[in-house]
């Protein structure tokens, strides 16, 4: 049987691990080379297939794909570029077609989030429509956590340690200055929709009055007369309080509050995030000196600080999305399988795109308190494990050795151009 | 010789390694139980030596003891209460005394900035001009690096080290998506006055390109035209574009930037800090998509990426303290001697209080690029030795093992309360 070439590409929001993949996936590869050809990969995710700037990672060394491992961001630039249906916009997926056959492209890997899966899927239904054979896999990826079937998806322990981590450290601060001076920290963190991310913040409450004491969920309407009455007793109890807030957190009536604090009635444009208009309510309300961080991309390529675990995964789910494609299965995502808590232990399984696509997996009710601000054991136990280990990457004079690829373009084969609208 | 007791504070904003101070001290009191008495550490900095709420640190195991090396924060807790001068509050003085004498404390260490310094000089006037034996030795601690003489000042670099790592981090991930995404990522650090930790930002840049491309510096006035024409060059250039701005960056007429974003016309408040008032220009001038950090006292907590020459000169300085005090030597503050840059050597040295004590060290010039907005090889081989070397704190469950005191009060021993004005 004729090798063909396989396509690779990142998708959606980078993350500290998702090179990890990528690394796990092109090893395999190479460890195959009798079955299959060379992996492309697409200069800054699908956009590079759509316009045939693909990048041919034959031409790195060994040792540069082995430090994929330990580096962050996404190796071969991502992008957030969602295709559209096929009604929609047919000639974009006869375009991909085009490409793949011009380059023999037989695997299409597609490493991202919900939307991604999605995309995977349809390239899968699209190559059976058009008659072009290719096996469809694609790779979990996102801080976001959301995707179903799977424990846990890649990126998200890793941002959930960082944030563990840095919220401990923080609340040691501000707990050494209360006396005399700031008394409330806010941080916020990310996760427009779902509260897993500040709810890794929890974990850095290990003993009774321990930091974080309020966390704000997205999930949870932000009620101001409770939070404020929280704020005052936290201070009243340990002397400080300290606040995980995801970004997300609306209003009653569904309004984001990161907008409602910052858009005045003249309609003044936002500049701040959630946490300076909590720290500002506070401080209106309640007087107390405050403090407040946003970390914004720092939390999602935190590589110095990224957990174990989610780095094992990450490689784990990149090698076996390519041995699923060695073995023929197609239209399929390898997932994580959780088999025991303490201790944790878990494998690989795999997954149908068409159960993942389109699912978004919400945080259950019960993982949050029932006051709203803390979270449960049931959570605890959950996330515990995510976030262990530690996977230090190589230092040199002070800095990680992060790796840059030479990212060499495989030569364009085809006459026509295709113009991306970005 | 009778022995005597010492006082330790922590004093002012704390940082990742003045608990490793503490642990040099009082470790080394510990060798020397024949000739020094117990190590008392003031509850909440010198507000615990008013208030006579003194922590008797012999109660504290060795184990506990040594776990101060690796912890954050500080442990005993610290404050930001400045003593006023003899003549405007001498009562203060009198009672520092009176505690002193009631719990036979003969030595007096103070860990803190430039203030403190100067408090402690201060003291060490006071003890001789009330006719009460005492020895001062100053313990210097601070992130803005502002001391004179010594040359650098422990929690610097740790602070440095987290800036240029967390640079580096955030760099790749916005090169990841800067084709169809975020192209502009703010990151504001501390520094009020002095540039110092902004420019530690510049070691993450270590080849042509590499971010941070603009360093913005509280010593160069910002100058708006010369800013969004670099930003612009550099997203044409590079495809995107990393700014490490400190807090303290103001306009030409020294008006801080992040207050005058943010105030308008009808006198609202300031919500944000100075990056989305950065990025928010960079949006509506050139239309760039951003994404902006603050770190707050995430940089100032980052035990778990701490310098390990910071975490030694830290240990070392605490040790030094003690050691000069039982030498006899008074008013004095042990300091760092730079012995060669390259491989970095240094020793312990001691200056005059006298000389420390409202002495400013500001950034040179020469170390900052011509242009304003990098800094030089000059700055680098200064900055480069300060954030070498790793040293992890223990992990359990994920995070680091940080101790928590007991902090035993020591009884009181005065009828008189003092009542400290917060």
């Amino acid at each position: 049987m004729k090798k063909r070439n396989a396509f690779y590409a990142q998708s959606g929001g980078v993350t500290a691990v998702i090179n990890a993949s990528a690394c796990g996936l092109i090893e395999t590869a190479r460890k195959h080379k009798d079955k299959m050809g060379k992996v492309y990969a697409g200069r800054n995710g699908i956009i590079g297939a759509l316009t045939e700037d693909l990048i041919d990672t034959s031409k790195e060394s060994a040792s540069a794909i082995a430090k994929l491992r330990h580096t962050p961001g996404g190796a071969f630039g991502s992008c957030r570029y969602k295709l559209k249906s096929l009604d929609e916009n047919r000639a974009e997926y006869e375009r991909l077609i085009d490409v793949f056959q011009a380059h023999d492209i037989g695997y299409f890997f597609y490493n991202g989030g919900g939307d991604s899966q999605d995309t995977a899927y349809k390239i899968s239904q699209i190559g059976e429509l058009l008659d072009y054979p290719i096996t469809c896999i694609g790779i979990p990826k996102t801080i976001d956590n959301d995707l179903p079937i799977t424990d846990n998806c890649p990126g998200f322990g890793s941002v959930a340690k960082y944030v563990a981590v840095s919220t401990k450290e923080a609340a040691l601060d501000v707990r050494s200055m209360s006396k005399s001076s700031t008394k409330i920290f806010v941080m916020e963190v990310m996760g427009r929709h779902a509260g897993w991310i500040a709810a890794a913040g929890g974990l850095a409450a290990q003993e009774e009055g321990d930091a974080p004491h309020i966390i704000l969920f997205p999930e949870i309407a932000f009620n101001e007369k409770k939070f404020l009455s929280r704020v005052k007793q936290s201070v009243k109890r340990y002397g400080y309080c300290v606040i995980v807030a995801s970004e997300g957190v609306r209003d009653e009536s569904g309004r984001f509050l990161a907008e409602a604090g910052s858009k005045d009635a003249f309609g003044h444009a936002q500049l701040g995030g959630l946490a300076p208009v909590l720290a500002e309510l506070i401080k209106q309300q309640l007087g107390y000196k405050y403090h407040w961080a946003v970390a914004d991309y720092l939390q999602r390529a935190a590589r110095h600080i990224a957990s174990k675990n989610d780095v094992a995964q990450a490689y784990a789910l990149g090698k076996a999305a390519m041995e699923l494609a060695l073995k023929g299965k197609n239209a399929v995502m390898p997932t994580i399988v959780r088999k025991s808590d303490k201790p944790y232990r878990w494998s690989i399984g795999s997954a149908l795109l068409a159960d993942v696509a389109n699912v978004e997996k919400m945080m259950p009710r019960n993982f949050i308190s029932r006051n709203g601000f803390e979270i449960t054991d049931t959570c605890r136990t959950y996330l515990e494990p995510l976030i262990q280990g530690e996977d230090y990457p190589p230092y040199r004079k002070g800095l990680p050795q992060y790796v840059t690829l030479k990212n060499i373009a495989v030569p364009k084969k085809l006459k026509k151009r295709f113009k991306v609208s970005l």
